[in-house]
């Protein structure tokens, strides 16, 4: 198939990689000395977003935020320009999902198709193909998408109509920060209270406090091991999307609000590079200990 | 053994049942129509916490919170007047952390032992002789008790010492009611996004922000049925108990303090009776959906 790959940053270079090495065709675009071995291996380099839609029948986007997704469809020489009936979109960036359904809006007007497929699983799931992918889309789109999912992501799941795989990792986002805070305070209460914080999520690890976060950050804090990972400053400006998610939704999430804030702190006091467990240095900076 | 136990509650009532049938004597106070059962089975019923103590080798406390503790050992006719040197107290109640090892110290003036054994696993876990029991004590005192805890639980941990019981109890409530709010504010976004947050938690539970409390008090939320379990009030009770310890103990717990509050809008909602998982309730308001 000809696959355009816009966003050829540490998740989207392995996976514009899978695809290649699939034996699909590949046109790309800002191509930089890093993501030069997918030139290597017969991937096009062209020269704007709207050049690789005019060559490809998917244009697959992997980039930071809202913006830059927004400017590299509906940009000058964007996606948009490039398009023909037929095509197909598929954002897999973690974006608004409120946006993402004016996108699809806006693509869908030109008689092509739009997926938004967000993924967790971070650089080493891209790297092994074994990313989690959350996709919203119609079902004829799915069908159509989900083969080039399955060279680059293990767990794929449709959740339901466009906008509800970004919807999905938004909930995802939410859902794994506030439990990192809570493991965190947990912690850093029965090490304040003169408690073995280690001794302590063993006692709890196996009963309704259990989870894959005490699990996994919950050793990280105890061994105090805080090499991303996944990045504070990368979680914060997904609390950042679901804050503002919520004031455009119109609902109230008090404690994404909070752990936004903590997570504020946590870059101010030069956390951001660290992985998102050490969240819990920023309580116990809270509790005198820093 | 003769062992005195006083609390004889929805939890105190089966525990002290199972003690008996193991083939203790058993020196109870407060017996009430309810629990006369444990009379017909050879419990004899005192007139004092004093009688109990004067009577018993290891006293047994099962009562709702501090001062019912406090009141128990040293208001008048208290446990405190009727122990003698090598006779143990044992605190089953959950209560503060910091108020246990100031009556472990007064308790151990009186040549006595003092162990907190706060559970976990609720009124069923009580029944079936399943609870989880969190232990602060010395070596010998914990040594000395744990046969008894084999008779009433199923997953017994000695934490460390007098305090580290409670202190443990007080960690996994914290964080068992952060992680509850924390699901209910990710599938009441995902709701409110326009997704069906039955799909979007199966699509986030093998991930990262899969948990027991995911599995388990996310479906009720999903299917609605919010029947205890864990009463919210209850809950209420061991937030509080987290605020006021962190407040006397010098550290922050943000979430938590909102938490409590949450907690405090489904009680004035009229949902103190239903289970914690039901905090959704209070997030779908928030979200103008009641």
């Amino acid at each position: 198939m000809k696959i355009g790959f816009i966003g050829l940053g540490v998740m989207g270079l392995p996976m514009a990689g899978h695809l290649i090495d699939a034996g699909h065709e590949l046109f790309l675009h800002r191509v930089k000395p890093k993501s030069q071995e997918l030139v290597e291996k017969g991937g096009k380099a062209l020269e704007s977003p709207r050049a690789v839609a005019e060559a490809a029948d998917v244009v697959i986007l992997m980039v930071p935020d809202t913006p830059d997704v927004e400017a590299v469809l509906f940009g000058p020489d964007g996606v948009a320009e490039g398009l023909g009936a037929g095509k197909m979109v598929i954002d897999m960036s973690s974006i608004s999902p409120v946006a993402t359904k004016d996108f699809a809006a806006r693509i869908e007007a030109l008689d092509c198709s739009y997926v938004d497929a967000p993924v967790s699983g971070g650089e080493v799931g891209a790297r092994n193909a074994a990313l989690t992918i959350m996709v919203g889309a119609r079902e004829d789109a799915f069908a159509r998408a989900k083969p080039l999912f399955e060279i680059m992501g293990k767990t794929i799941t449709h959740v339901g109509p466009v906008g509800d795989g970004q919807t999905a990792k938004v909930a995802n986002q939410i859902i794994v920060g506030l439990t990192i805070e809570a493991v965190a305070e947990g912690l850093v209460f029965a090490q304040k209270a003169g408690a073995d914080p280690a001794r302590v999520r063993e006692a709890l690890l196996g009963g309704f406090a259990g989870s894959t976060i005490m699990k996994i950050h919950g050793e990280r804090m105890i061994e105090r091991t805080f090499d991303p990972g996944f990045r504070i400053k990368l979680h914060r400006k997904d609390m950042a999307l679901a804050v503002d998610s919520a004031r455009q939704l119109g609902l109230a999430l008090p404690n994404a609000a909070a752990v936004e804030q903590l997570m504020n702190a946590a870059i101010a006091r030069g956390d951001g590079d660290r992985d998102h467990s050490a969240l819990y240095l920023t309580l116990e900076a809270l509790a005198g200990n820093s």
